[in-house]
């Protein structure tokens, strides 16, 4: 077989732990590829490609199959990331100019975006551009997200894990609360804007002698802090410790968040949310009384990757694989996909679905997943989430601390 | 030899991951001495036992060494906490009557109590008091605390696993900062009122790639809002992300804590704390405007175990069968304490010290570990600590998520 072309993997949006796992996938697979020249990787996603900072990660991890080992399992991102948005492809053309002036610069026929919601955005527009100027170049993502919003997938790669890490905490919170004998209310915040996945897997804390978190508010239904309360003073009469789980962006039926600050916008007009924890805190406090604390789980959850799932780590190293091969057999303008073809014993298979189905839509949690009541899951939900977090990762450990792939290269690159 | 009276054993303050080791050392111990009776846990603490809410270990653990396996990795507290300061042995007899009372009709002639500072208050009064009606009873402090405050000891157990998590934690946080190519400030917040052996132990996240935490404050040493701001100024004139430790008990040069909520005060009078990262937060967004966020550790640093010290686990352990044979032999009024023999490679031994040269006594940082800047810590801080957070714990997994000794007997014989 000839060399056809190079290729080029970046990665973009928050971190997980689980995104590095895709990427070693992509370099193990690229690099025994007959087709595939040089494997480059892009800093800081598709806006350090314009400033045509790359690393030749044929180079860097070649001759290390090792290394690949460390970064599977390494969080957050080795390329580093952006946030970006690329505009209409019709509106404004300086940005898919620049892109693909280096794309043949640097001879780029396959272009994997690791990434989330906004990334499959710009999967989608260079994917749409590249038809509209008969561009030759094959473009693919591979999905990663916490959040687990993405629409035509089973799930998402570093949900898993991070799910896993909030059932781990939410249970070792619950134990910290239990050993005193008198009246409390622990205040569980978990990531989330517009979709509860994260904080729905608080429930996979519970055990055969621990029911907490014993309240799980989930920003698909309208929080009402007048039942919130009721739903306390209820629980407090049959148990000491109360442990509640709530989304970051739980909101009243009017869809204003339940938070003290809500006036901040990220570039993407986002609400910056922080607070809604800290602001249920203080109203327990006022109208019931009794012992209470906030705890925010905060970027710990994307990042723990020292208790990552091995379920969720394996997934997203094998779907790195399978986007190679997929953009080698000349599939593009796609995602990758996980499907789930058993339950019990888990088993997945892999698919790629348009893109277009799947940029800038939000998945949410279906409704006849919830409790009727709103303050809880049901068994259908558990029975999807059980499996996402099983099994654990031998991590690496050097002075006591865990040893991850360094990321200097991308002080080196940046500062 | 002969059975000389049963024993009660009984756990009091914060918890800790490692203070179940402890009471595993305890158990496996004294079920095995001839000496002793039946082993007696009180639940919730000194308070507990002052209304009869007692378990039969012996019974609960007798023909079950597989679940002593499972109490040493378990966090929190198996018996419950109390805080419960007794009154001055002089000026109240109420609490003193009952409790003697109860050892009477249980038969106690050895108590041991785990716990931090105030819980060793307990120790020293009821071995006064002991002395006073001269009372035939064995009465030992075993130290736990995450704070590392306890003088006449090398280190506390529980220390040493809350130093692991905080290191991995803020590892795993720089990772997660890294990744964006804009200037970024990150402030962690992290326990310690009055002393930041905890806040130095994110010293040992830096390693050959991340000079993470780039700026630490203890609060052993006046905290200047505007020396900070001066200090994160100039870190990133040169560097693109500046991670910052802080305790959440650094304070000014007049000891007014640096924090929005400081009006309530705990039953021991101490000030109950939250909010100076929050505070710092916001002072970087005002007086810098860069991106800021920042993250409290909040309770997970003394409960996650899930990421405990091996050193820790194992000395806690022993030291708990150290603390039986100690008081079989006749000690009491003590505390038992750790001797480090060698650092590298570290070695400890044990032995024994008066209960008054340690309770209510606070064990603070030396000034000269701490760097004249009072940014940051030295290297004989960095010796001392490293070898406390080395090795790793075999932690059960159940579906996804650890499998702890269950604690449902607190709820049933207290709710």
């Amino acid at each position: 077989m000839n060399i056809n072309g190079n290729c080029l993997v970046a990665q973009s949006g928050g971190p997980t732990t689980a995104i590095n796992a895709s990427l070693a996938g992509v370099i193990e697979r690229a690099i025994k590829n007959e087709s595939i020249g040089t494997i480059y990787g892009a800093i800081n996603g598709i806006k350090g490609f314009m400033e045509k900072r790359v690393l030749n990660l044929s180079e860097a991890f070649g001759n290390h199959p090792d290394l690949l080992d460390k970064l599977k399992i390494s969080p957050s991102m080795y390329l580093g990331s952006c946030r970006y948005r690329l505009p209409d492809i019709d509106s404004d053309c300086e940005d898919y100019s620049i892109i693909f002036g280096l794309f043949k610069i640097y001879d780029i026929k396959y272009f994997l975006y690791i990434g989330g919601n906004d990334s499959m955005d710009t999967v989608a527009k260079l994917s749409l551009y590249a038809k509209k100027i008969n561009y030759d170049i094959h473009i693919m993502g591979i999905p990663k997200t916490i959040d687990n919003d993405l629409a035509c997938t089973d799930h998402t790669p570093g949900y898993g894990s991070a799910a896993k890490y909030i059932a781990t905490s939410v249970l070792e919170v619950a134990h910290d609360a239990y050993i005193y004998n008198v009246p409390s209310v622990s205040i569980i915040e978990i990531m989330g804007r517009n979709v509860g996945w994260l904080t729905a897997a608080s429930a996979l804390a519970r055990n055969k002698y621990s029911t907490a978190p014993h309240l799980i508010y989930l920003p698909e239904k309208a929080f009402n802090t007048d039942n919130f309360i009721a739903d306390v003073k209820h629980l407090l009469t049959m148990r000491k410790h109360v442990i509640v789980a709530i989304s970051e962006g739980i909101h009243d039926e009017n869809g204003n968040y339940i938070s003290s600050q809500s006036d901040n916008v990220d570039q993407f007009g986002h609400v910056m949310l922080s607070g809604a924890g800290k602001y249920l805190e203080t109203l327990v406090a006022n109208e019931i009384g009794c012992k209470v604390r906030s705890i925010e789980l905060n970027v710990l959850q994307r990042c723990a990757a020292h208790t990552s799932s091995k379920t969720d780590i394996d997934e997203s190293f094998i779907l790195g694989q399978y986007a190679v091969d997929r953009i080698i057999e000349g599939h593009s303008g796609e995602m990758v996909v996980i499907n789930r073809v058993e339950n019990s014993p888990y088993k997945s298979e892999f698919s790629t679905a348009s893109i277009h189905d799947i940029a800038n839509i939000e998945k949410k949690i279906p409704l006849d997943w919830i409790s009727d009541s709103g303050n809880d899951i049901n068994s259908e939900l558990i029975k999807y989430m059980q499996p996402l977090i099983e099994g654990e990762i031998d991590v690496p450990y050097e002075n006591g601390v865990p040893s991850y792939m360094p990321v200097d290269h991308l002080f080196g690159l940046t500062e």
